[in-house]
């Protein structure tokens, strides 16, 4: 076990599960910033906390922004598409693949992550967006179908 | 432990991780389909790409949609019980089931969990919905009870 | 294999990831629960389900509650926290950690996680909710650190 957990391969694995959840959770302390600098809370307690100390200061900070609502689809966004990658990669992994092949999709996937987040929060006009996306959603498939064709049992 | 990998509890438990993480991924698609045929998106840059050129288009644009919104709630679903699904039914695979009480667990799952979004975005009436949600739970905790009785270390 | 899934860190991180998914997973059927109690439903067939028979009374039931949003936004940070923490701490069990290292990284977490939804729910006055947040994203991060040191491949 030891020796397979120190293949190169696993080790890809480990780095880019670890770097595409890290830029997942950043999203959360991002939303919390938006929330304080904007003052758009969707708590009372957490309006209280930033000034609402009235009824009427704390109902003004307790509405939507659109910047809070757009880091908070990035975020979602992210849950969709890392989370299914983190499982799909680590099915991947155990099926043994070549580390160029492996590294490959890692970085493709990647790259693409972050540069949509990039292409969300900026924001870039269309469609940019939605062909990192897109290429991403790829990448995961290209693994689903790699892992399905190393053995099947319904 | 190429020997487990190749296991055929281990085979199996790749293979239903799989779909039903395909499955979940599709809600994303689904989402962006009934977006663009709704007409009905979250973002400014999303409604100028689908025809939005002026101010007054744009905002008729970027509406909330009941369509796009049952789809949201069934993808919410999704995340919220396959998710936890693949992380209980890897240490569940770990503890090396049978493999008829282990296809058992995956196939009922997968059934609940693909009749649960026919139930949600037909929409068919209730209690099928939630039925379907409910068999789901209980084969994870099933899945929950089998881990932490095969040891535990608090 | 068998052998490191039997070692005492394996099995530490077999139980607090079932507790802290069984822990995610009951919030669902709390957001049920406060739906029933609440009389808001966000599906016209959950209405028509609760007593909405005719067109009035199902629009009536209709409506969002500060509770069920409230414990969906609860939920919804469990998801935003829980899941990476499933991922980062299998890692972190593959670098074979002491084990009362890695007991203290899931005990610290479990009960920041635990607590938070206690001061989310309640409500309880800020910044408990946020210390607890901070916490547990702290465990994660230094988790993250650990698997990060014990290798890289990018």
């Amino acid at each position: 076990m030891a020796d397979f957990m120190k293949s190169e391969v696993f080790l890809a694995f480990s780095t880019y599960a670890s770097v595409m959840l890290v830029k997942m959770l950043i999203m959360g302390p991002l939303t919390g910033y938006f929330r304080m600098s904007r003052g758009a809370f969707s708590n009372p307690e957490d309006a209280r906390a930033h000034g609402g100390t009235d009824e009427e200061s704390k109902k003004k900070l307790m509405t939507t922004n659109p910047d809070v609502e757009r880091v908070r689809r990035c975020h979602q966004n992210d849950l969709e598409n890392i989370i299914p990658f983190i499982g799909i990669s680590l099915l991947y992994t155990l099926t043994e693949p070549n580390l160029s092949t492996a590294l490959m999709h890692f970085r493709i996937f990647a790259a693409s992550r972050i540069l949509h987040s990039i292409a969300y929060l900026v924001p870039l006009p269309q469609p940019s967006r939605g062909l990192c996306w897109l290429v991403g959603l790829g990448t995961t498939f290209s693994m689903v179908y790699r892992v399905l064709k190393a053995g099947m049992r319904l």
